[in-house]
């Protein structure tokens, strides 16, 4: 275990780990100010967005090297927010790194990597399924100056509270390929015509804040044209771009919640006892679950540092097929680790006094969102198939 | 399908479906007043308590007469309670027909029946396993004329506006055979030391009244011996007794909720399109997921009927592999009917606009209250190896 | 259990058990002499060919009664063939009682249902699959009072030693419906041009005489027309009517190897010692197989009956979604039920001394013959999906 | 892919997979002339014992470094054996290059290495579980200058044609400790004493010579002292130290067996037409399976990978825990991928005219031999659970 990854564990365990119960019983809200002062807390210990380039006050390190620190920090509910690594601001700063302009970057990057603001990512469409996403109505047209934005959107996670969103929207409708009539344009959330239509209630809670889902009308939102990322017409290869290191993210993440549901898991069954002095653990059927469970998240993990060796060295369009691997597996066992480790803890488990439910509830989006895992196995099995002589 | 399942059908379609959006919006307690009106309704069609024999008001229906109903009701998070056979007063209904006295069935039998009162079971300790019935703490010592009792119960569901519970507690230390120290006494709730401590959170909520489990202390709780349900010391047996044709309730509940996500599932793959003139109902993973479905749904009902016709012919005691085994086979169709159904919805089956996350959180348990599958495949086996000449 | 299976079950303990062994390490030629006996044995205590009407010697049983026997045989390899019900003979008299002339009858029927001769059916061919049976090469063509057919089949089951072939073979080729272009003509085996090419080699062993599995050329192959079974054109009805209950045939016998199966891995687990005094039933690991393997094998008997009663009722037209069902449920219960009882032995599971290794690799094509599971699925879930708007 | 694994890839494909045929259809005695020859090829291009020292006529390669190469040969079944590096030689050669003396060296090892002799390695006893190694009834009584061994044993691979066996014996019954009552001792073939009872019918075959797996009784079987191999005692510590790498030598060779499966089943499927123009590849189920399986063996490889570099830098021991996880891991990838490819091929997939049958029947072993999947998962969660307070 790296010095940092050792820094990020020990500052977890010590000043968030004791917020989880907050977490689970309060709107994310009332936690701000804690937070904020544990985000200081974490700047000063120099642990603030590891994942940068060390000139954005980052630690320089490369996707891979960056995957224990995200491990780690998927521990906890509140472990990425704290460094400022959350989903989705993460990816929007990839974007606007890659791809932002000088104002850009000074308006809305900066305030960004300070945290002083948050973002959002409006992509997906309730009337169109985000497997197809070239197929999407939201339209950006230019009037004078500005794009006028119409269109529907749904989980654009975090929008509630988030100073501007990254908008996919067609501008070029009239393209031959499907994959260049689409562009990413900012747009503040102040801007007229942008309409937070409702927080939606995934899993029993609308959340607040930066937890939630927001559903967004675009009215005839206006902004001006140079809120435009990188050339029009690009938005799908951006997107792409962005999806790639961010599934990766995600399946980091989910690494840490399946460690932690391990331990929790390896815990109980020492210390519940069925019978007195007859653990839990005694029954080689939880023995088997706790053996399934390393191999798994042994596999897990080994294979997402493999993708992301290859998005380092290779690039995100490279290494597409192992993305898709990992997406779909690495969620899979999220879900059983989780299931099991529920199931250990028996009536408990499915309590609010764990962690477990929440993730157990929460995370189910794990096999759907960025991609459900079917789309994942068609994608990488097209692929395959075409070295075999498929036309498809 | 017979009359009185059409009946009950067409009543839970025009009545109850309409006000499940409500039901997953609102507190229970909001409810009451519409549910009230409902439960009239239903009395004057003549559906009301249709479980329980001609005299008591209901259909005098057999287990397995009554399972087709109970699936039907399943349907809708509500629909036992419009008809009252909810779980758990459905439960402490048969205990009380059976071995109540007159007073006592006079006392909580017939409020019970007409619905003016709710009731609780409260068997399950937060520090004993479930697994292992006979281990619990909670006494019930004489003294004059009445008992004490004190302990430390949870999952006692429905606690909150309940008339009373039924409590399982220690009456005889000292008898030798450990299945004949409990006993089952009726508790007011409003008894002296009858203390609520707080609706344990579950998936993400507290829930009220009906739709909540309790944590409860007795602590030096007083009622008259004359409370004491059957003979004393035959606690066990009773709760085995209840717990037969009670995990059977489960069980047709369960098929209700899997046939409505069949449903809904095949509903939404015909209806949503991947592409234009494409609808999901095109992929052939998506066709085998229902067809597993289908079969898994059928093999689950023939085999709660096949239990139900023993428990009704030889009893719950010569059934108990039978419902040991529907326990957990149903419990496990119904995880993975439920898990497909969400993901042909994809993101908007994780919201609560569809009742499919609403279950998927609630019923997670259902592998783990009334015995976890574990506990129940062991005593299946047990029992099985036996004839085998094993001696466990 | 009935008189009837009870003396099948005696009959088979007594009499074809102890064969198991030659079974396994003959040719199945050098078991004919024994067999016969045996058949002869079977005739004279009257159990011979129970499938069959009174009025042919049967015990003019239907299809769900026939199951418990069907089982019961199952649970030895040469169970079926003793009392003349094994397939594909079983169905070919089906065929001819139902469609034959009475010049086949005479010829043909009588002395397959005096155990006299054998027959085989050929419809598979291996240049295309058998998930689109319209779609096949054979050709039939009139010469003079004759078909002379031409074509290329395999896994022709028992055709070495068989007196005569039911083929499949284009009659009619202009004919608008697809389903109505084929026909069923008795072909005898010594007719001219009938070519048994070779025994396919089937994981690891070609067999012999009823034990094998053709790949047979019809070369100028010339049979009168008055061999044609039924109408011109109807043979793709008629192989429907006759894979519905052959399939429930093959489910019923799958149930018989499961219960066997069962009982070993029960006998094994409590004799077999980890450790002095502790043996492998000790286990939990063990337990959970035990207990699965039994509710998995419940459900599978219930749905097989309950397939059976709805042919016996309504046809096997009507019966087709529930044959499909069955058809891969009960064939991935076998192999899961397989898969455990090998594990639970261990190496000597895989060895030839036991029954396990045999089933293993003879029924591992359960899952496809007569329709692989994912043909099944996606007949039945188009169909279902029909009802919700699908237009396939 | 390295240079070396190039020319092993191109050498198998050239001169090995032509005789995959008579390898499924012959006697091993048969394929021993052209074997020899193909063996002097491999020697000629300086192929031969990739995995030993360089001073023994290897590579040089650490384990990691030679798992590409195993997993190359295990594409066929005979690839391990042209190039002399099949179980159990390989094993032998590891434990003789540890703990042979120089005059065992040179009787033993040096005509091992140059493929002049054969041998095996004799430790599984029929009446006591592989799980429980210390528990053996064979035992080694000095005599004089020599031992007495008397005992049982099987699943004695490759004994048919070898020239000596390495056996686990009891030398010292009174030690304390069970793990240091073993010794291992060299004993040839043609000692007196030595009795091949039978090469096991294993899943339908006997088989012979190399591909075969005795049952062997040491009668009073005499061998001088000096064949003893390290330490008295030390039988058990050496056989760990040869299990480890040993496993780890399976489990690339499973994914040499997986790769060859996902050639042939992406193959087939783009090739075999459903229906005219319509090849199995466009269904998305069988899209599915090619991508799950992708992961699955991609992560099996990683693991292994991970589990070499272990051993190779912290020896067998310490990597005990990773060694156990692979065994179970990749030998559950292994039947996946088999059972997905051959139900891809349909009819064809059981018959012999394919690998997939043989890999199919043979490797079902896979998830018992060194271990069954159950042991190792036990062990593994002991060694976990312990870290949290376990007392086992």
């Amino acid at each position: 275990m790296s010095n940092l990854v050792q820094k990020i564990r020990a500052f977890l365990i010590e000043e968030i780990y004791p917020l989880e119960q907050d977490f689970l019983r309060k709107r994310f809200r009332e936690l701000l100010p804690v937070l904020q002062q544990k985000r200081e807390q974490a700047k000063a210990l120099d642990l603030w967005t590891p994942h940068l380039p060390k000139e954005c006050g980052g630690q320089g390190l490369s996707l891979a090297e960056f995957a224990p620190l995200s491990e780690e920090m998927g521990r906890t509910p509140l472990g990425h927010v704290v460094f400022n690594c959350q989903a989705p601001d993460i990816g929007n700063m990839e974007i606007l790194l890659a791809h932002g302009t000088d104002e850009q970057k000074q308006t809305y990057l900066r305030p960004l990597i300070r945290g002083e603001i948050r973002s959002c990512f409006s992509m997906t469409e309730p009337e169109f399924p985000g497997s197809n996403p070239t197929w999407m109505s939201t339209t950006a047209i230019k009037d004078g100056d500005d794009y006028v934005i119409n269109g529907h959107k749904w989980f654009t996670s975090s929008a509630e509270g988030a100073a501007f969103a990254i908008v996919m929207a067609i501008t070029n409708p009239e393209t031959a390929s499907p994959h260049q009539r689409a562009s990413q344009i900012i747009v503040p959330t102040n801007a007229p015509g942008f309409k937070l239509v409702r927080n939606i209630s995934v899993m029993g809670h609308a959340g607040d804040d930066y937890a939630s889902h927001a559903e967004i009308v675009y009215e005839n939102c206006r902004v001006p044209q140079k809120n435009l990322l990188g050339q029009e017409g690009a938005g799908f290869a951006i997107a792409q771009e962005r999806l790639g290191p961010g599934r990766s993210h995600h399946c980091m993440r989910w690494i840490g919640i399946c460690e932690r549901a391990f331990d929790m898991m390896c815990d109980y069954a020492v210390k519940r006892q069925l019978a007195p002095g007859k653990p839990l653990a005694t029954s080689d059927i939880i023995q088997a679950w706790i053996a399934e469970s390393r191999a798994e998240i042994n596999a897990a993990r080994l294979m997402v540092l493999h993708a992301a060796q290859k998005i380092d060295g290779e690039g995100a369009h490279a290494a597409r097929e192992e993305v898709s691997l990992i997406k779909f597996f690495v969620a899979n066992v999220l879900q059983k680790v989780l299931d099991r480790a529920i199931q250990v803890y028996g009536g408990l488990g499915v309590t609010d006094d764990m962690l477990l439910a929440y993730w157990y509830r929460q995370e189910r989006a794990a096999r759907i969102y960025d991609g459900p895992d079917e789309v994942h196995k068609i994608a990488v099995a097209k692929r395959i198939l075409r070295k075999y002589g498929f036309e498809s």
